[in-house]
Formats: C-alpha cells, sequence, structure tokens
C-alpha cells in the first residue's frame, strides 16, 4: 500500500522535473524566420523580442520586395537594434519557375493581379490610397530610409542554412515563413529529410474565403481582391510550384495563416503609435519607417507561433495549391478530410481562420515596446 | 407667356399619358421561368402570383434533379392551382459536355464536390441534415408526393420556344433561369440574336466570396462549401460551358444572383409556416411539399426581378466561368472594368451582393397567401 502511496504521489513530481530538465536542456524556442519584405518588421522583431526564444537566422526571398533590398533592410534593422549576431541569409531572387514575363501573359488571357509584389509595374487602379512599389530591377538596392546597412549578409545560401539548422537542433527548429515559399522548396528539394527533421512549419499564405471585417478605406480596397479572387493571394502566387513542394512535404505539424485572419486587423496609426512610445533604438526605428493601413498578415502568423492561444478558430484541412498555367493558377486548394481526393499528397494543416485581435495588438504593443534583449553570449 | 405655361403644364401631363398608354400596350412583364428543381416552386410561384407579370412559359432542364422528374411537377403543381394555360416546355437532359463520369474523374483528382444535383450518388459526408437527394436515373420519374400531373408537357423543345418568344415580343422578354444554363446555351447557339432580342437575363448561378450569416445548423453546413471552395456553384458546375456560352453572349441587361446573397436567406418552418397560411391550393401544396432549411437562391433571383429596389448592395462586374478541366472547372472568374483581361468576352453584369431581406420576407409572404391570378382570356 505505501509503495503504491508513493508511487501516485512522487511519479507525477519526477515527470515533471523531467520536463522540466528537458526544457531546459533544449533552450529557447528556436525559429528560423523566411521573409520577403523589407523595412523594419514587426513580423520579424516579435520573434527577436520574446525572452524566449532564439532566431536561429533570418533568410531572405523574394516576393513583396527583391531579395537583395530585403537583406539590406534586414541588416540595417539588426544594426540599429544591437542584433547583428543574428546572421540574414540570403535566399532565391527569383521563383522557380514563375517569371515576370508569364505573369503579363497570364494577365493578358485572365485579367489583371491585384498585387504583384517587386513586379508591380503599373499605377494601381482605382485610387488605391496604399503607396505605390518603388519598381525596380532585382540587383538595384535604392536608398532605404533607414539607412543602408553597414554589416553583410551571410555567404551562405538560405536553403542551405537551414538544412545545417534542422539537423543541429533535430526536431526544434520552427520554420516561419511570411513569404513565398522558395528557400522552402529548395530545402526540400535539396534534402528530403529536411521537413520531417524540422519542429514544424508555420506560414503566412493562401487564402480560402477573407471578407472584409473593418469599416476602414484600405479594408474597403483590399476587399476587392477577396471578393473577386478570394483563392489568389500574393506569397502563393508569386512561386506557386514552391508552395507546392513546400505543401506536400512531411512536416510533423503545419499552422497556415491565411489571409482570412488578417481582415480583422489593420497596422492603424493608433497602433503604430501604441507598438512605439518607448525610447528604444527599435521603437523609434519602427515608428519612423512603417506605413500604415495594412493587414497586420505576417505579424499574425508570428504572433501564433508565439502564443497559439490567440487562435480563436481553426479548421483542420488538406491544403494545396493549383499549379495548372489556367484561370486559377496560384489559388489555394483546401478540403476538409472528407472531401479530399484518394491519395492527395497534401498534409492536414492547422488553418487559422479568426484570431483574439485584442490580444493580438496587446501581444504586439507589449513586445515592440521591450527593450531588445541582448545577443545570447 | 400663355402659350409657355400650357406648355410647361400640360406637356408633362402628356408625356405621362403617353408612358401610360404605351404601358397598357405592352401589357404584363413578360418572363420565361428556365428552372431545374422538382417540387412547388417558390421561385416559379412568386412570378405567377404576381398581378403585373405573364410567365410565357416555364422551360426545364436537368441539374438539381433530371428534366423529366422537374416536368412532372411543374404540371402538377399548374394542375392545382389551376393555370395549366402555362406551358412547360422539355429542355435538355445532360449538360453540353460535362457527364456524370467525367465529374466521377475530376473528383478523384481535385475532390469531392459538395453537391453534384441529380448526379449525388453518394451520401452527404459529415452528417448532413438536408435530405439526401433520391438518386435515380434521367429517365425515371419517381412519384411525387403532390400527385402525378394529369396534363402533358409542350411538343416544343424549350430553346425553340425561347427564341421563338424572344421575337414575338422583342425587347419584352425577360429570361430567368434559376438552373443551369444549358437551354439558354442551346437558344443563343441556335440563334445568334436571340440574347439582344430579349429583354434581359436575370438568374441563379455562380458564387463570389459568400460566407455564413446566419447562426443556424443548416447554415452552417453549407459553408462549408463556401470556406473551401468559394468560387463554386452547382449551377454554374453542372454545364460550365453552357455557363460559359451565355455570359458572353450580347444580352442587353444581365442581372447575377450569385450564391453570396443567399447566405443571409433560410426557409425556416417559421417562414415556410408565415408563406403558407392562406387556404389556397397553392399555399396548401407548399405547405405540404416543401423541405425547410435551404437557403433561398432562386427565389432571391425572382425576387429581386419583381422588386430590384430588394437589391442592397451590387456590383458592376465582368463575370465568365472556368472551362479548363482542372481544379477550378466550373468556377467563376470576375473582374472590376479595371481588372478585367484586354479583349475579354464577357458582359458587364449587375451582380447581387445582399439584399433587404426582412423585404424580401415578406413579399414572399404576401405573393404565396394571395389568390391566383386566372389565365388572361
Amino acid at each position: 500500500m505505501k509503495a503504491k502511496f508513493m508511487q501516485r504521489k512522487l511519479l507525477p513530481a519526477i515527470f515533471m522535473l523531467g520536463v522540466a530538465v528537458a526544457a531546459q536542456a533544449e533552450g529557447k524556442r528556436k525559429v528560423i524566420i523566411d521573409d520577403d519584405i523589407g523595412g523594419p518588421r514587426a513580423a520579424q522583431l516579435m520573434a527577436i523580442q520574446s525572452p524566449d526564444v532564439e532566431v536561429l537566422g533570418i533568410t531572405i526571398v523574394s516576393g513583396s520586395t527583391w531579395r537583395d533590398e530585403n537583406i539590406a533592410h534586414a541588416l540595417r534593422t539588426l544594426e540599429v537594434i544591437g542584433r547583428s549576431d543574428i546572421p540574414v541569409i540570403p535566399g532565391s531572387t527569383f521563383p522557380l519557375l514563375n517569371t515576370q514575363e508569364t505573369t503579363r501573359r497570364w494577365e493578358a488571357l485572365y485579367g489583371k493581379l491585384y498585387y504583384k509584389g517587386a513586379w508591380t509595374d503599373e499605377k494601381w487602379p482605382d485610387g488605391t490610397i496604399q503607396s505605390q512599389p518603388n519598381y525596380h530591377a532585382h540587383d538595384v538596392v535604392p536608398q532605404i530610409s533607414e539607412g543602408m546597412p553597414h554589416t553583410k549578409p551571410s555567404a551562405e545560401i538560405a536553403a542551405n542554412f537551414m538544412i545545417r539548422k534542422v539537423h543541429e537542433f533535430p526536431g526544434q527548429v520552427t520554420i516561419l515563413a511570411t513569404g513565398p515559399m522558395t528557400n522552402v522548396a529548395l530545402a526540400i528539394s535539396l534534402d528530403p529529410s529536411f521537413a520531417a527533421t524540422a519542429k514544424e512549419i508555420v506560414y503566412m499564405g493562401g487564402s480560402l474565403n477573407p471578407h472584409q471585417v473593418l469599416p476602414s478605406k484600405s479594408a474597403e480596397q483590399f476587399a476587392r481582391e477577396y471578393i473577386n479572387s478570394p483563392r489568389l493571394e500574393f506569397n502563393f502566387r508569386w512561386d506557386p510550384e514552391a508552395a507546392k513542394i513546400a505543401l506536400r512535404a512531411p512536416w510533423k505539424h503545419i499552422v497556415m495563416v491565411p489571409a482570412d485572419p488578417s481582415t480583422a486587423t489593420e497596422l492603424s496609426k493608433k497602433l503604430l503609435s501604441d507598438m512605439t512610445k518607448a525610447d528604444t533604438p527599435l521603437a523609434q526605428l519602427v515608428k519612423k519607417n512603417t506605413e500604415t493601413g495594412f493587414p497586420l498578415w505576417d505579424e499574425l502568423a508570428t504572433a501564433v507561433w508565439l502564443d497559439p492561444t490567440l487562435i480563436r478558430k481553426s479548421d483542420q484541412l488538406h491544403v494545396s495549391i493549383d499549379t495548372d498555367f489556367g484561370a486559377g493558377y496560384g489559388n489555394t486548394l483546401s478540403w476538409p478530410a472528407a472531401y479530399a481526393p484518394p491519395g492527395l499528397i497534401a498534409q492536414v494543416s492547422t488553418v487559422v481562420r479568426e484570431v483574439n485581435v485584442p490580444a493580438f495588438e496587446k501581444m504586439m504593443i507589449r513586445l515592440m515596446n521591450l527593450p531588445t534583449p541582448p545577443a545570447p553570449k
């Protein structure tokens, strides 16, 4: 009887001690951020600002803006916040198969895309209020408002870096992908064990069925795309073949943040102001170099990775992408289990459909106003 | 001065008299209802019940249920309400190009369709509460709950009837299409002047970006389709090629009622009860033979034709359909003018996105409880 009592009382305690020791051994939550946008990026900074997170590196891909420009922004941001210990690793400049010329041909057949990222060479139609992208060649780095960086990117290639890191910390590394999937697809193609060796992938990409939630003029303008092409989202559309490769890989865990939850969010002037009250290099950098009015697409991906309890509504879905060069090129495909085609190679993802927006904003405000954690010794 | 005064006072009066005379000469608003569903159909009956409307005929097509079954229902309904003067004209049994076998192959590649109309040969997945369609061969007419008809359909073919009537009353006939577009496409292919000779087409079909509005279990189940295939709607999907032919024809006026406004509507038990309070053959027939729980897709099309002021929100869009046999086969395509591909052959439609639901329900309740207008002498 006594032995049994001891067992019941002590085993859970011993078990919990084991978990704590393991957690300490594992250390901080490890993440590689794979990103496609220039500027001081809250989506990157929220992870860097989290005391329990170790950003192993920021891998860069083209998409919204060109890789070389994005590298300059990331390097400069890290300099300003005193975290140049975090490597910036150059990834792909171009998508695997898609090209600007192909995109022009597609538009001639199927209509103008709402957004083309670095390929946006024409004026927005219909009086769009968000600023016009600065169209330039892929190897031109324009003068950036934060100032040019003095540090250099890593000599490694993004896909190789990702592969090296997931094998250095097997089962521990999250890939937080907030741009097109080119780098991720290359890592998978280079190393078939890559996806299963990572802990998980959390990505912003794809679109199920978003609709306008907020009453602002910006929200109304972004809704034009949802109404007429609810399945089309830029990250998937820039490199559809890469997204398909990434989505069929044998990840242990996939969290998809499609366009859908973002329509309840907006980087308003008020939110930017609240996020940048601190007299820290980071807050002041963000304050001076951030355009308001955008939905918080990528920040949501970082946020639900940092705290999954922000997710209010999610579905378990098989997700893939249309890669036929027809009207639906780049469109998200999704199926609940009972509707999926037999033999489909597309993992089940947790698809985030709604988040707790007040809690999300509170998280952003808290993290962005923190002193930046120092580089680990 | 006096002459001028007379002119100002009398000319408007003379003009209004002219309009009244013209209206009398034109008589009632003329409509051909092209429909694909069996049962006493409020979508048809609302037009028949409107004192200012002349239903020239009900042309029948397959879709939700097979043509021959639909003919029996339409004939029987007209018998019960004493309006067998309205001809029921048989149209196409099969889509132009699509087949059940093709649909099975498509599902093997791209996933199970949420609804297949007369081809729905498997049980609904996921505990769907709406009743299972009665799957049977196209030339079998099952015993119908209203009783079998004693009258016969017209010996004419639907497309020929449509062509004949629009030329008999040029510029006056509305085509109210609440099923797949097979009959309409055949009329266009047989007679290139058909579309421009009609007054307009008002149709239920296609889907832009619908989302769940009502909290009911039925609404939640219908939303599964919107979330995972917001661009797919059954009428378009049954005969995509016919829809494409219909949408590029040179109509003078097109009103599209996609799935979108229907999500704010539901034939609840309460609404059915309110619609069928009258002790008339029509109300009692509808009361006894109508399943509740469905969005009011087709009734909306009839309603916004009867009273366009029910439309709360609409867009002017070019509308077409994806006819490539890929993942997007049958998907609605739509573009605001600034985004349409150059040289696109797809007319601008008034796309109904939201209706005034209380006013719509009031209209249904009023019309369905009226005594049925007698046959014209």
